[in-house]
């Protein structure tokens, strides 16, 4: 899907979209591509083939191009019914404050509000829940927390 | 799986478990047996159609059963890959504070690791955080926060 300028108008973006871009919602989309993108942003690496087998895990799978080059992407895991939980929100850091990651956000949005369910969550790192919030989220509803195990060894 | 002792005493519980549990990791239980269950502790009910769906759709599914009545439940959903997101934990009321709990959590933590899942995240009740603790898991480590997206409408 090629971009219209309607977007722009009714999201009320301070700065223009950058133009040309390009929405996937495609899962098949090339593990390199994902790969380079988080690379961009500092993300450690990941097997190609681990990508490919968590995207087709995923609910929704949204990533944006420029140029057949990806800048911006997100994804989303979950039970297709009561919840979906948001994953790996990234934009390619010459193509932030662009309005990329609004519309990466709204076009994955759109797609689990096609499912229709009712809880979506995410984990926002410091200083991004701001961003988060204009579409909704909010921190610790209830007093509920966000925890974490990590393995390192795996 | 009908437990053995071994397990209470390798966790050092207080309270010893209650007698013949049955532990399942079947994702076709009974949705009548997750829904009663759920309702015991409060919870708003869901139609046993899409408690069929979002089990089918789940990563892992662990029930615990005292003469053929489910005492205990969790599920994770993820992608299999690098994150799993743990839901639903509950315990019947008059089955807690006896390790029904933490043989859920035994049980389903140890599904995860056979997939080596690095990351396994959660959303804490009030007051519940020190459970979930003993089990590895940090609140809001470096800063991430949990956030929420409700739609009361579906």
């Amino acid at each position: 899907m090629v971009l219209s300028g309607i977007w722009r108008k009714n999201e009320n973006q301070r700065d223009p979209l950058p133009p040309n871009l390009v929405v996937s919602h495609d899962k098949s989309v090339s593990p390199q591509s994902v790969q380079e993108l988080c690379a961009s942003v500092g993300w450690s690496r990941r097997e190609p083939e681990l990508i490919v087998k968590a995207l087709q895990n995923s609910l929704a799978v949204v990533s944006i191009w420029s140029n057949d080059e990806m800048i911006g992407f997100a994804r989303a895991t979950g039970d297709m019914v009561f919840n979906a939980t948001i994953w790996d929100m990234v934009v390619r850091p010459d193509f932030q404050r662009l309005g990329v990651g609004r519309l990466v956000m709204h076009e994955l949005l759109k797609e689990l509000d096609e499912y229709q369910i009712p809880l979506v969550t995410l984990y926002a790192d410091p200083g991004t829940d701001g961003f988060y919030k204009r579409f909704g989220f909010l921190c610790d509803p209830s007093g509920v927390r966000g925890m974490f195990r990590e393995k390192q060894e795996y």
